[in-house]
């Protein structure tokens, strides 16, 4: 059965076939030797990438095999800040810290709260403080200080803007309009935004004259955003950056789109009190059975299950637990609830350790932000 | 006998009808009243006034009527920085000195770097060089310390682009292109200039919380410019900026069109050596006869000559002997020899005294240059 679905950097809809969107975003698969690759320089593997939410990239062979000659790479992520973290926007943190150790890289993390100003009804004093907030879950998901930088484009744009001069004098409107579906309704403000969002790609480079690969870690939906650095790089006489990309994480209301943050009831955020976070996960949609005893007769539907997808990708390490309760749901022989108290336990136990890690974090935000 | 002219931010071509262009921008002529006002509050008139080289207004009835009102206002002037400044630019400088002496204003003058390196061949440091170079002769114009802020965009934008941003969001493609003729190829860096250009009408209220009014002084062509500032004006809760205009100053090759830095023979430029300005000025055209003996019979036509306009805007304060030479010239009693080294003589003196100016201004730069 073929549904409908919609993926842009501004909408995530429908139910996403990532097999057909890694042809239609002309990325490749992540391949086993490459995981393989990550793994061994890592010391280990990564629940991501061995369940697969970590599923596809963009010439991460190509800086591997540079990699392997000697020439180093930095990573480079961001957030558009928000009010609120949640757990869907932690993962490719997550990742991208685990690479961080794993290659010791640099990391650059922007935080884009211009066009948050630009897009939403969100005044731009408040995006900024959005930006230091956020950058709280940041440092909790475990970037190392000394090796990486966040920072506010609104408060580091004096650094920035002389690289996205140097990008926009090479795009188009055309460009920009075919990327990112912009209109003769668009504010400029959102058409320029583009140059400002691919420069931390080449702040490497062009801050600290390191002749370096850039690698971008983030969700799959993100990759257009970066053929506006890639199309510009061999201009600036800058490489073209890399991006590995994953799956999303589904919102608790039901498998298909990605974790919105503005359906409160979809997402659990990393600021949630753990009986907020329980209550959420107990509501999560399951396509278990209506009734007990059908549940029993006929088993329960793990594939379409928002708990069991959570348990796979994010949230049970264990291969034989994660198989029987599978096993277990289809045979009829666990019900829903279980389940889900079973991942409001690790969920909230997630969040304990988060939300002592993002406490620290401000005492450390100073050893990670930057601005002019 | 009506001739074609273009005039747009970006060109002014052929002879241009004043009068038909007050009523395309839908600007105001400069009243005999405004004018008195100016010169009763400056203790004495300005030549570009009672010339009518400054000639046209908007809105600038209304500032006066707040101003006399206990309202005051500030200046906001700036320039495309080039290698090479010349007398054209300076017009509305030395008018903005006048102004602000007469007005006691606070003055925010705008490099516009970043559009430079945006629309030409020209390197971003050069450019930004340029603005701290054309810089000495904006002080040299007669701005001063203490009541002036010049600033290169590229050096300042972390002021500018809180404003910029503000600014962007209420402005869509639709009225940029309107505007400045954007198209599918721009680039997306000059499409978000507007904002940035728009900016420093707003910094008085947005940076110092000082409710004043901007007053706008510059050639007429760059109209057009403002109409972005004035349109998201009351969305801000900002007063709309009111603009005072000029004519163009004719290139040394013929009345009609503006004076060009690009072709080097049309412009005398404030660092030229004397006899490299009097060459050019030898060399202008002044619209006379063939031959000695034709003049002096039927008289030239000043009118149409290039040193009777440069003497009558800009270098003869004596009426009387302006008059002489429009009349001495018209029964053929002066030969264009003549009228051309009278000129020189002029434009030399007043290089000899702005070279001066300027070279001081290297020493005082610094009480007139904001950076973050």
């Amino acid at each position: 059965m073929q549904k409908k679905f919609t993926v842009n950097p501004w909408e995530v809809t429908g139910e996403v076939d990532y097999g057909k969107l890694i042809k239609e975003f002309g990325v490749q698969p992540l391949s086993k030797e490459l995981i393989e690759k990550i793994e061994k320089k890592a010391g280990g593997t990564h629940l991501y990438l061995r369940r697969g939410l970590f599923f596809s990239h963009r010439d991460f062979d190509v800086i591997m095999d540079e990699y392997e000659k000697g020439k180093e790479f930095v990573l480079y992520t961001g957030r558009g800040p928000s009010g609120r973290t949640h757990l869907g926007h932690l993962i490719p943190w997550i990742f991208t810290a685990y690479l961080q150790k794993a290659f010791g890289c640099k990391l650059y993390f922007q935080m884009t709260d211009d066009e948050k100003f630009l897009m939403r009804d969100v005044g731009l004093e408040e995006a900024v403080g959005y930006s230091y907030d956020n950058a709280l879950d940041v440092i909790a998901a475990g970037m190392e200080p000394g090796k990486t930088v966040i920072f506010s484009d609104v408060e580091y744009i004096k650094t920035i803007y002389r690289i996205a001069l140097d990008v926009a004098k090479r795009v188009t409107f055309s460009t920009a309009k075919a990327v990112f579906g912009f209109t003769n309704s668009s504010n400029i403000g959102i058409i320029f935004f583009p140059a400002v969002q691919a420069s931390p790609a080449f702040m490497a480079q062009m801050l600290e004259k390191r002749n370096v690969n850039c690698l971008i870690p983030c969700a799959i939906d993100q990759d257009p955003y970066w053929r506006i650095a890639r199309d510009v790089a061999p201009a600036l006489g800058m490489p073209k950056p890399a991006g590995i990309y994953s799956k999303f994480l589904p919102g608790l209301q039901g498998v298909g789109g990605k974790m919105s943050a503005s359906k409160e009831d979809t997402a659990i955020y990393t600021t949630d009190s753990a009986p907020v976070a329980r209550k959420k996960v107990m509501a999560a949609f399951t396509g278990g059975r209506a009734t007990v005893a059908e549940q029993k007769e006929k088993g329960g539907n793990p594939e379409v299950c928002v708990v069991h997808q959570w348990l796979y990708y994010m949230f049970e390490e264990n291969d034989e637990k994660l198989r029987n309760s599978f096993d277990d749901c289809k045979a009829g022989r666990i019900l829903c609830g279980e389940c889900k108290k079973y991942l409001a336990d690790k969920v909230c136990r997630f969040l304990e350790e988060h939300q002592k890690k993002r406490e620290n974090a401000k005492k450390e935000i100073d050893r990670f932000m930057v601005k002019d």
